[in-house]
This record gives structure tokens, C-alpha cells and sequence, in this order.
């Protein structure tokens, strides 16, 4: 990937100093579509998958969508509430993975984490895909292509992410605003044409529910709670703000919890206003049409599509815009999985229970490997689901609520570690509040994690459930790694270097060129012990010619020909070296291998593919050090002066840029 | 990819002696299903694609089906005729683009190259995608997972090849005789039930076929030859053989003019078959079942189940062997092409017009890297199309009859050279017959090209014909890129490597490890100019601490530490390389680079991300040498001492072998 870079800074544009880091903080209202676009958007298919549950027990039970509404309406009031507490207790960030970690211990942490890895991957993959749905709804002819658009949202997501946050932020928060106006514009005509006294029924009020069993006793208390535990796709995605807390601009504590707020008022009223027209129009979903006594294969819109048609009436313009806005929020809910995923990769690079690069920044000030990673691993699960909302989102809030029950009991013991401090003694009686508002919080989660557990096993949850001890194991395999390798290198005091006995010299080369000599001069400016040429022949006769040529230029260094059995550059050199004398004790062979350098990324698979394969296995063996003696071509020579002049210029802007932020502090806060 | 061969062991098997090539040569009751296995198969839609195409043209113009299966037959039988000829006069492989290359020149013969590229992809998308309709007509809760299954069936396939050629030849030969067994036992039973007063008919017999407009003139004369140009793939595949007479057994050529004139007799008797069963039965077929008068959506089968459960009736065993045998087949047939394209591929490779790589053999006596481009080739287009027959069809066809001319054009100029030379004269009436029968078969195939390239051209061929010339295009690019390299790395006669001046060696450093001690130890025996080590701080704290205990250990080599304002460990280095003094016109810096080599491919990731990153870059830089110093942790060392011990017992067991073979040596031919 010689050209790779270039590429990318074409794409993401020029690096930022970290000394700019300040300019990327958020105000409210930007911090709002960015943080909350998950939890505001999914009120577009809450209410659906509470009534798709209920169909199965027909009719009768659909009332039942009352109690479970009213239930996670309670439910996201708390979490908010206890959310807020966190914001002010952590404004470094209070993810449940640092909560847990300060307050309950690593295994605690790590369990947090690993539900919150897998959460926000679904949040993506099921965000993504009913987006989607909403686009395949109000145009059919696109149905049938769900995969091929929801990967490449995926993919344009990530992109804009590589970007930066900022920029990210100015373009999500259109279609999240417009979302919510469309919305509570959808309530206004809703109530205005009730108040005239018409009569609103959905297209499918008169259609029939057909029982797929009668359930009774228990089974509908599970029915009930099942339907509870599949609204509360509501909740996801409250964890962003108070993980995103350092991004906000100050006074960061206060304004993400009023973000919080401002994001719990609307997610209820706009989640309880399409729940009660749902019931009041009589909306009938089912996951197979044949339930609604239709033919098998007939689309059926989404319960919001429905509503929205149903109060729009003949104003068709509005419905699509509502259908336009719905996807867009949707896709862009993903986003908040963007923000929150690799902040969450990064600390654990840190803490060195994830690869290290996930730690390092890239050059944009965004983790660029964790979103790499994350668009990977939801685009693996949309095609692996073939893009089914109702079978990704079964693998969906279990996670949710494993953190949030964890964080909140961090949160508890936080607030008691305080109350034990003199400095906490100064308004004890706020923190008991505090401490009282996560304790409840906690039990609650506590409670809907059990349900959720129950409820859901059998539909899918158990993948999740296998999943995250896995993401466990692998975490602290990783960490395991880290540390034996640093026990491993470690060297006692004072020890230093010194110099080796021997040094012989192997120069690979096939034909008698530039890049050989090139090798070979270098070669010989090592002072080695023994310096040899190798070559791999396929036939005698290839040999005997390349012999003739050395000859005739009379090079000073014996050549050594291999013969090639398994017409395998690779193998006889592998052998030739491992069976070498020199690789004694305190010696050791430097094999040098010419390689061309080309500035193209499509010359690259032209050359050195054999030298790639034979490095990777050279490094393995004992006393053997590998030389890349470049040889630029033409091609390459431009490319490396490009990326002077690059390098220049963008040095230049830099600080031209310095100086203009010198002027304009306030600026981007 | 360190522990990439040791996989790669186990799925292929350890390497062949190039010695030993002669033992995979194939008789022809193995030859046949190899390399046949593609035309034998596409009877199975041929047929059909001929009725889909009339059915446009409603009930009214079935009958010209007869007219279209005639003309094929001919073709076929032309064809077939016209490449026995190639075979005896090519016993080295007369694939299109070594005849055209040899008779008509370079530009004829990419031309054919870059068809034949073009349709072995084509093969083994339309054969594994009809293949996985067969099984879902038959088994349809499977409708839906085309595209998995038929991405799951060419990985199948390619690994299976990357195993080796006569292997697969053993897996081949029995799905495709049962499948030319089951085709016959279904044309006796048909003939006997007949025969003895049974009227049979297909159950769609009775739908109504309607029209999608009328045609007549011109326009029925284009509907009639688009249904011949699309039943024509089942000549699709003739080239297979006459590209790999080599493969055969001895006597080469005439085995292989054997294999062909078999094929022939099979392909022609079951597809004239097939289509006399569907006109007398009453098949009717189309793209969209409405036009039957069906509801949308409402699946329907095969043209060829229809006939089978047709003529088995309540024998239903039958007719789902018929089923499985078909998927068998049609899976299979996609292997012709996997033995075709790397053939080409390298013999493309060997010219210098593909990457090298292509031309080099893999361990296994198969050209491993052909294979894997084919099948992910295979792979895009069938997910790009959605596993979707009709639409995949469309760009087949155009390439095959562009190879066939060519290459008959190609064996014309060839006898003519023949009759020209003195040796030729000997037999010079069979000369002429040759020629004639080669000449006929030109302009036939010269003239369907024609015909396809208009009937075909705005239903997707404009795609093939779009991609040729790129594929060419490209093709001529790679060798112009490798002329331009060696003419630019070519040196003067009696030029002869020279000591460089200076060599300033740079270490890399991120901690005092045993690494970087190992590192500067190398080092030191360089006896470099100057000898510095560099490391990277992302903050000054960072930095103190290195250099603290840096002098703790009293190392004797000057530390550099350099800032990091991007947060970024490559960039620093660039810069300080970029702007080092002492990289003037003969001196050269080293950077030495300490690498971790660790044993597990799950280690991999952890390490070394920046090291490889740099290295790229550094590359590009004049006069700057790499050094990989690798550090090898345990799991290395263990994985190091395994393929020492496995090394030594391939080479113990190809001893084994080779004497067995010395006393058998007829074995496998």
C-alpha cells in the first residue's frame, strides 16, 4: 500500500495538531444529534417491535401494548436521571467500562466491555438495516437490494467518521432535527383532525390478527414482558453521552447532562405519541403477512409508515418526507456507535486488553483502526443476517443492560466512597440523592436485564450470550500477551549492547541489474565476515546464463545457485539459510534482498512477491537479520518527491493555521 | 501471515516434485469430466434459456425452438470438429490465445485472451448460480440463500483445485456420469411411457403464455435469433480441451480429439433430447410468472424439472436424483474453468502480460494463484448480480464465440503455413481437409458472434464489451510497466558493485529492551559512520523516563528523542530521515527497526503495526537501507523448531515416495 497514505490524505483531508484538540469540542446542539441520534431514532421501530410480539397472541392481548409503553417510558426516565449522575461524577467520561473499573474491579470492567463492543456493533448493524427498511418501504422497486445499501451506509458512516467528529456533527444534525419536527408535525395533525372529529384508522385496522398460539397464565405474563423487552430498544445508546462527556464544550458535566435531558423529554413524548396513535389507529403488524390473513410475500409497511399515511392522509409529501427523515436519522443513529466504539477501543488499547494501535490516534484525531473495526464487524452481521431487522434485533439491549445495571452499581459504590470522604461530607444530603437515584437505577436495569435474559434466550440472545464471555477471554488473552511479552524482553540493569562476532553477508539476486549491484555495493559497505550471492534457478540453463553474465562483468563475489525442485523461489533459500554453518552462537547472517520500489499501487502486485513471502519466514529463524536494499523506480522517485512537497506544504499550513486560531480562540466552541 | 503455511499445509498437502508432473497426466475417462464437464452440463439450461427468450413472443412462436435447436446442433457439431483439428495440431495446448498468438499476432491474441479471462469467470458464476437454482427449485426453503450458497460452492471449488488437478479429477467424474446416466434413463422411460400410448404432459403445458408485445418481420427474425444466441452456451467450455491436451494421457492429442468427439456425441443427443421432451410435453417458461398468468412471486421450476417430474411421475426418487445430479454437474462444471484460467493465466504470466506471480507454480503443481483470482472474481459478479441466472447469462456467450473465431481464423492461417513447407506436402490432401473443416468453422462461429453481439448487446453484453478492451487494455499495460523496468534496471556491460562511502545506521527504540539491545548489538557490527538510536515520545514525561534509564544502563549509543505532534510514530521518523544531512550522494542511512516475531497469527496484530507502516514509507526514500532485526519470542522459537522438524520429514517422506514411484512407475496414468 506504497500509495495508501496519499490516498487517505486525499480523503480525510490534512492531520491535526493535538494541540487543536480544543477545537473539536461540541456544543449542545451539536452534541445532541451526534450523542442521541441512536436512542431518538429507534422510537421509529420501538413501538413495532412491541406490537409484533403482541400479534402472536392475537388481538385480545394487543392492549397489552399499553403496559409495556408506560413500562419504558418509567424505565428510560430513571436510566436518564441516573445517566445524569454519572456525567457530573466522570466528566472524563463515564462509560460503564471506566465506572466498572474504578468502583467494581477488571472482571466487572470487562464484562461491561464486552457488552458494550458487541451493543454498539448491533447499534450500527440494526440502526443501518431499518433504515433501510424505511427507504424499501416507501419505494419498493429497491427491495431486494437491503444488503448491498446497508453495507454501504456502513461504509459511507465510516468514512465520515474518518473525517473527524466535528465535521460529523454538523452533517448529522439536520436530518436528526428534522426527524423530530416531522414527528411531533405528524402529532399536531393528529390531534387538530381528531379534535374535528374525524375518525383515523390505519390501513391495516380492519385487517384480522391471527393468534399463532392463545396464550395464557404465564405465558402471557412472558408474552407481556417479551413485548416489554423488545420496546426497551428505546433505551440503546444512552451509555454515548455519558461516554462522550470529554467532547463536550465546557462546562462539559453540565451541558451533557442537560443533553441527556433534553434527549429523555423527547425520546418519551415522541415514543409514548406513536405508541398511543398505533393504538388509536388500530395499527396490525405481524413478522409473516399470512398472520394478517394475507398472501404470503405481501410487503406490509412499518408501523410508522402506517401511522404516518394514516394522519397525512392525501398529503403525500409529508409522508415521504416523514419516511426520508426516518431513514436518514436512522442510518445516522449508527453514527453514535461510531463515537462511542472506538473512544471505548482506546481506552482498552490503553489498559492493553485490545491491540495497541487502537490506542494510538490517527491522524485525524479519530481512532481510525476502531472504526475500521467496527464497520467490519456490522457489515459481517448484516450480511450474515441477510439484513432482517426482526433477527439482528433479538441480539440487541442485552448488552444494553448488562452496562447499564454494572455502571449504575459503579456509580452506587462510587457515591458511597464519597460519602466516606470529609470532602464529600460537605453536602451529603446531594449525594445521597445521587447515591439513591443510580441504587434504584440499578435495581431496575437489574430487574429488565433478567426479562430481557429470559424473554429473548431462545430468539437469539443466546448468541450474545456466548459472545461476550469470548470477548472477555480474548481481552484478557490479550492483556496475558502483553504482559508475558514485556516480562519476556525485559532486561536486567546495566545490561547494555555489544557488538557480534561474525556477520556473513547473503545478497539475493536473479539477474545481473541495478538493483543487485545496488545490493551488492551495499553489501560490501557492512564489512561482513563472508559476503555471498544467492540465486534460484528452475532450469540449468537459467542458471548457466546468469553465471556467464556475472562472469563477464567480473564481480568480486562468488555466486551460489540453488536449484528449485518445487519451482518455489521461496523454499530453497529457506533451506540453503537454515542449513547454513555461520548461524552459530554469536554470529548471525544478513540476508539482503534487493526490492523494487514503484510509486503506483497497481505496480505493486508487479514485484516482490516472492521477497515478501521469503522475509516473513526469515525473521523466524535464529541469528538471521533481513536488509531491504531499495531500488526507486522512475515511478516512485515522483511519488517521493510528491510527498516532499506534501510534507512542506501541509507543514507551512500548519502553522499559518496556528497563527489564524492565535487570533480567533473562541473559535469552533 | 506467519502461520499461514502451516495452513496452508494442511489444506493442500505437502508439495510435488516438479519431477513427479507426469503422474498427474489423465486418462480420458478422467479427462472427460474435468474438462467437459462445462458443455456436457449447460444442456441443462440451455433449452431452457431458448424457451424464456420465445416465450416474449408468446404461445404463437414456441415452434421456432425447433428451428433455434437445430441450428445449435449444427454449431456444436462444427465446432467440436473444428477444435479436434487444434488438438493434433497443438499436442503442446492449442488454448485460443497460443493458436491466435502464433498465427495472427499479439493484438488477436489478447483479444482472445482477454475474452477467454472474461468467460471463464463467466462459467463459473452461471454454472454454481444455475447449480444453486437447481437445488432451491427443488428444496424451496433454501429460495433465498442463493447468494451464500453459491459463494459457499466456488470457495468449495477453488479449494478443492488448490489440492491439485487430478484429485479433483477422481471428485468430478462421478456427479457428471451419473448426471449423462440419469438424462438417458430419463429419455428411455419417456420413450417407453410414449411408446406405449402415455400422453405426457408438462404441468405448466396449460398455462397460458402471453405475449409481451407482438413481434413479426425483422422483429420476430431478432426474437428468433436472440433464442439461438442464448441456447447457445451450450457450446461454452469446447476450448477447455484443446487448451489442455498436455494434461492428457499419451497419446496426447489424439486422446484428447477423442475426449472432444465423445463430449460432442453427449452433448448434442441430450440437448436435442431435452428440447424434443420440452416441445412435446409443452414446457412453458418465463422470466416472470405473471406472464404465465401467475401471481407475482409464485416459484416456478425448471424447464428441466418440469420434464423430469413429468416423465418419472410418481417415481419422485427420480426425479429429485434428476435434481441432485443437475446441482452436481452445474457445481462442477465451474471446475472446467478452474482448470482453464490458470492455464492462461500463467501462460499469460510467462509473456510478461500478467504479474509473474501467475506464471510461478505453487507448491502443489497448480497455479494457486490463478485459482484464488478466479474465485474471487467468480464471487464479485455473483454477489453483484445477486445470483440472479437471466441477468448473469446476458454476459455470456460474446466472449466465447470471439475466442472461437479467432482461433479457427487462427488454425486456417496455420495449415496454410503447413501446406507451404515441403513436410507438409507429404499429406497435403488431409492438410486440405483440415483447413476446410477449420476455415467452415471460422466463418460459422464469425457469424453467431455477430448474432449474439446484436440479439445480446442492450440485455448486458455491452458490459463484456466494455470490459474487453479494459482487460486488454490492462493486460498490455503490465507488459509495457515490466519492458520499462528492466530496460530501466539494465546496466552496462563490466559495470561491477562498489563500496558505498559512509553508512549512518539509525535504531529504532521504544523501551531498553532486550530487542533494542539486540538491535544495536547488530548494529555495532556494522561498523557504521555514525551510529544514533531514535525513539518517539508522544509527551516529554515519556521521554525523560527513556532517558533515564537509558543512561542507567550506560548504553554508549546517543539517544534521539523526537516529538510526536500528530500523535503519530511514523511521521516523526520520516521527517527526521527526510531531513537528515547525512543522506548525500554515495553515503546511505540504515534505519534498523527491532521487530517482534511472534508464533500465533493471533500474535500478529499486536506487534509491529508503526514498524511495517514506516518501513513502506522509508523505502521510498533515496539512499535509506531497512534493517529488520527480529526478535524472536517464545511461540516463534516453538514455531520455528516445528517446521525445521517438518521440513526435514517432507523431505524424508518425497524420498520414500520417490523410490516407490521408481517401482511402480506406470502409476496414476
Amino acid at each position: 500500500m506504497r500509495a495508501g497514505s496519499a490516498a487517505k490524505r486525499l480523503l480525510v483531508g490534512r492531520p491535526l495538531d493535538s494541540g487543536r484538540l480544543g477545537e473539536t469540542l461540541l456544543p449542545k446542539r451539536v452534541a445532541l444529534p451526534i450523542f442521541c441520534s441512536d436512542p431518538l431514532s429507534s422510537v421509529a421501530y420501538a413501538t413495532e417491535e412491541i406490537l409484533l410480539i403482541l400479534a402472536l397472541g392475537g388481538l385480545a392481548v394487543l392492549h397489552l401494548a399499553w403496559y409495556a409503553a408506560v413500562g419504558i417510558v418509567i424505565l428510560l426516565l430513571v436510566v436518564v436521571a441516573s445517566y445524569r449522575q454519572t456525567c457530573y461524577a466522570y466528566p472524563g467520561g463515564g462509560g460503564a467500562y471506566v465506572v466498572s473499573a474504578e468502583n467494581l474491579g477488571q472482571t466487572a470492567a470487562l464484562t461491561a466491555a464486552s457488552a458494550l463492543l458487541i451493543d454498539y456493533v448491533m447499534t450500527v448493524a440494526v440502526s443501518v438495516v431499518s433504515g433501510v427498511a424505511a427507504i424499501t418501504s416507501a419505494v419498493p422497486s429497491l427491495d431486494g437490494h437491503a444488503v448491498a445499501m446497508s453495507v454501504f451506509f456502513v461504509a459511507v458512516l465510516a468514512w465520515l467518521n474518518l473525517r473527524g467528529v466535528r465535521e460529523s456533527g454538523r452533517w448529522f444534525a439536520v436530518p436528526t432535527y428534522a426527524f423530530i419536527a416531522v414527528i411531533y408535525l405528524m402529532f399536531a395533525v393528529a390531534a387538530v383532525r381528531m379534535a374535528t372529529g374525524a375518525t383515523i384508522r390505519a390501513e391495516s385496522a380492519d385487517l384480522p390478527v391471527e393468534a399463532v398460539s392463545t396464550y395464557s397464565g404465564i405465558a402471557l405474563v412472558l408474552l407481556a414482558l417479551r413485548a416489554f423487552a423488545s420496546g426497551c430498544t428505546a433505551l440503546t445508546g444512552v451509555e454515548a453521552v455519558s461516554n462522550g462527556v470529554p467532547a463536550f464544550a465546557k462546562p462539559k458535566s453540565r451541558n451533557a447532562a442537560m443533553t441527556l435531558a433534553i434527549m429523555g423529554g423527547l425520546s418519551v413524548t415522541m415514543f409514548f405519541g406513536i405508541t398511543v396513535l398505533a393504538m388509536v389507529y388500530e395499527v396490525h403488524v405481524a413478522e409473516d403477512p399470512t398472520e394478517l390473513g394475507l398472501a404470503p410475500g405481501t410487503p406490509t409497511s412499518t408501523a410508522l409508515a402506517q401511522i404516518g399515511r394514516a394522519t397525512f392522509g392525501d398529503w403525500h409529501i409529508l409522508f415521504y418526507a416523514l419516511q426520508a427523515v426516518t431513514a436518514g436519522v436512522l442510518i445516522l443513529a449508527a453514527n453514535t456507535a461510531f463515537n462511542g466504539f472506538p473512544m471505548l477501543a482506546s481506552v482498552l488499547g490503553r489498559d492493553r486488553y485490545a491491540p495497541r494501535q487502537l490506542f494510538h490516534r490517527g491522524d485525524r484525531l479519530v481512532y481510525s483502526n476502531g472504526i475500521v473495526l467496527l464497520a467490519l464487524a456490522a457489515i459481517v452481521l448484516i450480511v450474515a443476517f441477510d439484513a432482517q431487522l426482526t433477527r439482528l434485533i433479538q441480539l440487541y439491549i442485552l448488552g444494553v443492560f448488562v452496562s447499564f445495571t454494572l455502571s449504575q452499581a459503579g456509580m452506587v459504590k462510587h457515591w458511597r466512597r464519597e460519602l466516606a470522604t470529609p470532602a464529600g461530607a460537605a453536602d451529603r444530603h446531594n449525594i445521597h440523592r445521587r447515591l439513591a437515584i443510580n441504587a434504584f437505577g440499578a435495581c431496575l436495569t437489574a430487574v429488565v436485564l433478567v426479562i430481557v435474559l429470559i424473554t429473548k434466550f431462545t430468539h437469539g440472545a443466546w448468541i450474545v450470550v456466548i459472545a461476550m464471555p469470548v470477548l472477555f477471554a480474548g481481552m484478557k488473552g490479550v492483556r496475558r500477551h502483553y504482559d508475558a511479552v514485556s516480562a519476556e524482553v525485559a532486561v536486567a540493569p546495566g545490561q547494555r549492547p555489544h557488538a557480534l562476532a561474525e556477520n556473513h553477508v547473503l545478497v539475493l539476486v536473479a539477474s545481473v541489474n541495478a538493483p543487485s549491484l545496488r545490493a551488492l555495493s551495499y553489501a560490501k559497505t557492512l564489512h561482513p565476515a563472508s559476503l555471498t550471492a544467492v540465486t534460484v534457478a528452475e532450469d540449468p540453463a537459467e542458471a548457466e546464463v546468469l553465471r556467464a553474465t556475472w562472469e563477464a562483468h567480473g564481480i568480486d563475489v562468488p555466486l551460489r545457485v540453488l536449484s528449485s525442485p518445487y519451482r518455489s523461489i521461496v523454499q530453497p533459500v529457506l533451506r540453503h539459510v537454515r542449513e547454513a554453518p555461520e548461524r552459530t552462537g554469536d554470529a548471525v547472517i544478513s540476508v539482503v534482498i534487493p526490492e523494487y520500489v514503484v510509486g503506483h499501487w497497481w505496480e505493486q502486485p508487479l514485484h516482490n512477491q516472492s521477497a515478501l513471502r521469503l522475509k516473513t519466514r526469515l525473521l523466524f529463524m535464529k541469528n538471521v537479520v533481513v536488509i531491504d536494499v531499495p531500488y526507486r523506480l522512475a515511478s516512485a522517485r515522483e511519488l517521493a518527491a510528491e510527498r516532499a512537497r506534501a510534507a512542506d506544504a501541509a507543514r507551512a499550513a500548519e502553522a499559518a493555521k496556528a497563527a489564524g486560531d492565535a487570533k480567533r480562540p473562541g473559535d469552533g466552541t
